[in-house]
């Protein structure tokens, strides 16, 4: 008999939809709050939930053998101080679709300049000015994994050049162009022409303030970059003060280093600043369930689990 | 030798394009003045231009066997009064990039809810409220021509399900089921669930008035009417009805009955309706020109025309 437990903000939904799997020997509890699950803690092998919350239970935890996160980054898990001694899975595979309705959302709000379009709107203004257009635009990705492959694909719908910046892999053929080592070796080569740099990178200690100087440096005026990916790949005060020099036409920004984003903070009062408040890219729990629900038949059957993190690696 | 007449708001790019395709046995002239294109019009054997500046020497081209327009609707050359016996053929297979990033732009602009988001942000205050997702939604084409399968085609790559209304056509395999028929017999079917309905209708005296009161009275309060096509096609008192009393979520509409719109329009003053003042494609010169270069090709080795309107039909 295996037990789970379950603490996530949505654990009721979770808890129906892992029920209805009727999964064989499983014994569910769940909970929203970290105190109560530390109640019983040794006696759970299987945890699921959000990283935030199950970083306040593990070292309460001292039976489990394997966690499956509900969100694709696992950065408090990795906090070097918490234990490693178990298989730490986390959520892929599912976001794509999500973070392409949002970078694409925000990219051809700006071709078709729908925010000048409201605003002659509101003044009464017929605005004949013409849009202009995605097709043929260049796109670059920090990050080619499951969601950089989902903006590929979307990119190449649209008519636009792709270029990649990865450690390693070159997984889709979506990306017209690849670039790997040393950001500072290839930031001119991969970032001098691209019309919009959208960050999909995990937030580890090898991608900290990746979007620095150099990189924003690299960039032409023209350049727009998104962030729906992990706040610590940017190094703010260099993104603030290259937006406010005119030396990048904008930012669309949903995840940032503190968040919420401090109201103080120069971001909110910039006038080529998007601030869309971490709603990129939502787990949701039907989507969520069934990679707990495939994993756990895998365990089941001594199988490999799937989307396991590599501690060291960061994802 | 032939001898082409150029009128068009773009005559110098027109002339130029034309020109360096070394087209046999041509003779060129090009204005921007419908007046100044009455001197010599009776020595033109083709024209080409916008129809509405068409219309204006066609009395005095008394020699033209074949007219090519710059834009896809060509109404003002339907107008019965004016001749027929010369070949009109329209711009087609151009504007569907275009089309499909202006729906998509507003399509997933509702869905992430970028303009509540601009709101927040203005106020300083940090919005979590989540997105809805364009994936699993139904999107309705009144028309299913090149542009009407663009939309199709993008329609599902982001996962929608597509209904098509056309006349007699089914060319697109991107629409999930097709519609043909007197509008008033299908409206249920085909508009009863749909979240969002684009009308790319041609405009002519069949589609007049086609988005009207049986149409809007089919469609769930929660739908969403995009009219980039012809203004004539919408009943806008109706439309405007249907929106102020709530039977209908929104409107995004680029052409009207009158343009620009006049400033009294109720629709300029309507919370949820967006006016983009006629720029949903517009005719480059770099992509229309390619079609009379091919056309004239087709004319000098005795084939047949592409994209011939049929004056009856209207398109």
């Amino acid at each position: 008999m295996h037990t789970l437990l379950i603490l996530s903000r949505a654990a009721r939904d979770y808890h129906a939809l892992i029920e209805s799997a009727h999964l064989s020997d499983l014994a569910i509890t769940s909970t929203t709050d970290p105190a109560a699950a530390v109640a019983n803690a040794a006696s759970f092998d299987l945890a699921f939930g959000e990283p935030a919350l199950l970083r306040q239970v593990m070292p309460a935890l001292t039976a489990v053998r394997w966690v499956q996160s509900t969100w694709a980054g696992v950065e408090p898990l990795l906090d070097p101080a918490c234990r490693r001694d178990y298989i730490l899975t986390n959520a892929r595979g599912v976001f794509g679709g999500q973070m392409s309705e949002y970078v694409f959302a925000y990219l051809l709000a700006r071709e078709r300049k729908i925010f000048d379009k409201q605003a002659s709107q509101a003044a009464g203004r017929w605005d004949a000015a013409p849009p202009t257009r995605l097709r043929g635009k260049q796109l670059g990705l920090l990050g080619v994994g499951t969601i950089g492959a989902a903006l590929a694909r979307t990119a190449k719908h649209f008519g636009m050049r792709v270029k990649g910046y990865t450690r390693v892999s070159e997984d889709s053929a979506d990306v017209d162009e690849y670039f790997h080592g040393p950001l500072a070796d290839v930031a001119a080569a991969f970032a001098s022409d691209l019309d919009y740099l959208v960050s999909v990178m995990p937030g580890t200690a090898a991608t900290r303030h990746l979007v620095g100087r150099a990189l924003l440096r690299a960039l032409p005026p023209r350049a727009v970059f998104l962030n729906p990916g992990r706040g610590g790949v940017v190094d703010e005060a260099a993104l603030a003060a290259a937006l406010q020099d005119g030396r990048l036409a904008g930012a669309v920004l949903d995840v940032f280093e503190t968040e919420p984003l401090p109201a103080d903070h120069a971001f909110w009062r910039m006038p080529n600043v998007v601030i869309t408040s971490h709603t990129a890219a939502l787990s949701a729990p039907s989507d969520i369930a069934p990679i707990f629900i495939d994993n756990y038949r895998r365990l089941l059957r001594g199988e490999r689990l799937q989307y396991c993190v590599d501690f060291e690696r960061g994802y």
